[in-house]
């Protein structure tokens, strides 16, 4: 199937912004049109998506499946403040219905390239005697010296999370929104020493970046934002709202430092997106709590694939 | 398992020249230093492998598939005459022994990145209900404008292959060499109009090449590098080794257009791989041979996965 698959995916990504050699040659050319590397740093990430592990194919579609796994890239690049420059698309394709599986998967992925103009720039088919599994490569560019790390948070910088957390595997895992214009702005504005996005709880990404920042986190439990789902879903496991949303994964928002002096040019919100300070780096390594009852430390709660 | 095993890879990787910002972040961060794309055109190529389909797991062992899986993003980019400056990794692992298949394909990766001074710049690990699948993209360069592409070709130009073809499967698609070295020489000497490499067999790789060329090909049968496990394969399967070596996929040695008037410039042989005449591109499109009994239609065979 793949050469009639890629003679379609051509055609339906036509209308996309081009790179010089595109879908139909052994490699994709990339020219500095798009990144020039003296202004700009390149910036990569790939992602996996298995279905039965991060989907469920019958239960969710093809389409859905292809935009989560677009969308999961495009927030990696957003939590380095890179704009998107091209992705790649392989798959691993079920025997049956193969061409249908992958025609839905690549309408998935170009709604968010439309949406975003990136070009998809290449990829792989295969047909196999496994589920369906899916990968998407994300090239980015970010001016020079100037992504964002998780290395990069100080003590007394504040926490800061976009949007509303938890109960993401109701819906949101599916349909959310990568967050790369609130990262352009933010990016603008020069207020983020550090930055990851929330895919495997705010409780564990948290600790990774004070890991990776050699300091600690004391986190305001009534300030974290807590999403609609993650109360719907409270009511349904018996766990507490706010535990969905320091545990759930998948809420890809990002998990931002930004210094206390630079805190009164935080806008409320960017593009309809909260933003919400809900805590400050400290220098005590861990990850600490404060409310009414004074300051405990934190189980990094969290979901890892695996 | 990802944390520890992210911790492993890193530490394993650490002799492999550097990007700025490898694995452990949200993404890579590659400067400058490694790709200036005011000089060269940046090449990417995407390819995944599945078990049971390009490999067999419990027969050949999880490195040998690691081995194959850097190996034919390496040959991608040989095609291009592109040199490697990063790859990334990203694995969907079996449930039962994840943790020894991801450090097995770890190794087999290592040691190709190894040899042509590659780095591991990032990646993905998964645990899910299927088999065993792999992706990896490999990040190239190419000076600027004069990467080799599909549609190069002319009637005219002399069609060469390297190494000898066929019969793979005994052995050759787990333990071929990328041919980086070749193309890297051929591209010094200036010679190559089109290439790409024989992934789907001799026939099929040459019809795609004369498709993108818009001309014809012309081969004379009697020329054809014939490989010694294509004759050994041939014993058993009842066909002839030529019908191998036109038809059997995953060869992977490259396939060139080289004008006439530059022939004579050709080495016989490069770093001990042969170079071999094997016909010439023509302006009437399909694949025709030329033997004894004079010039007919070749069916395009080739092993097309799925």
């Amino acid at each position: 199937m793949e050469h009639s698959f890629i003679a379609w995916a051509k055609q339906r990504a036509a209308r996309l912004p081009k790179v010089k050699m595109g879908i139909g040659d052994d490699c994709a050319l990339i020219g500095v049109e798009s990144v020039d590397t003296t202004q700009s740093d390149l910036v990569v990430t790939t992602d996996s998506l298995c279905d039965g592990t991060h989907f469920t194919l019958s239960e969710c579609g093809a389409q859905a499946a292809g935009r989560k796994l677009i969308a999961v890239n495009l927030s990696d690049l957003a939590s380095m403040a890179a704009s998107p420059v091209a992705v790649f698309l392989s798959l691993c394709l079920p025997k049956e219905h193969s061409g249908d599986i992958a025609a839905g998967v690549f309408e998935g992925v170009l709604e968010l390239a439309t949406r975003f103009g990136v070009p998809v720039a290449g990829g792989d088919t295969n047909v196999w005697n496994g589920p369906l599994s899916m990968n998407l490569t994300a090239l980015g560019k970010v001016p020079k010296g100037s992504g964002w790390l998780r290395s990069g948070a100080s003590p007394g910088d504040a926490i800061v999370v976009t949007g509303r957390l938890g109960g993401s595997i109701l819906r949101k895992h599916l349909t959310f929104e990568p967050r790369l214009k609130v990262a352009e702005q933010l990016f603008g504005l020069g207020l983020v020493t550090a930055a990851t996005d929330i895919s495997d709880g705010l409780g564990m990404d948290l600790l990774n970046l004070t890991v990776a920042s050699k300091c600690g986190a004391e986190v305001s439990l009534d300030q974290v934002p807590i999403s609609e789902d993650a109360r719907t879903y409270s009511a349904t496991t018996g766990r507490t709202a706010l535990d969905h949303a320091m545990g759930d994964g998948e809420d890809f928002e990002l998990l931002l430092a930004i210094p206390q002096s630079q805190l009164h040019r935080l806008p409320n919100e960017i593009d309809g997106v909260p933003l919400t300070r809900i805590g400050s780096f400290v220098s005590r390594t861990g990850l600490w709590s404060r409310d009414k009852s004074g300051v405990r430390q934190l189980p990094p709660r969290g979901y890892v694939h695996g």
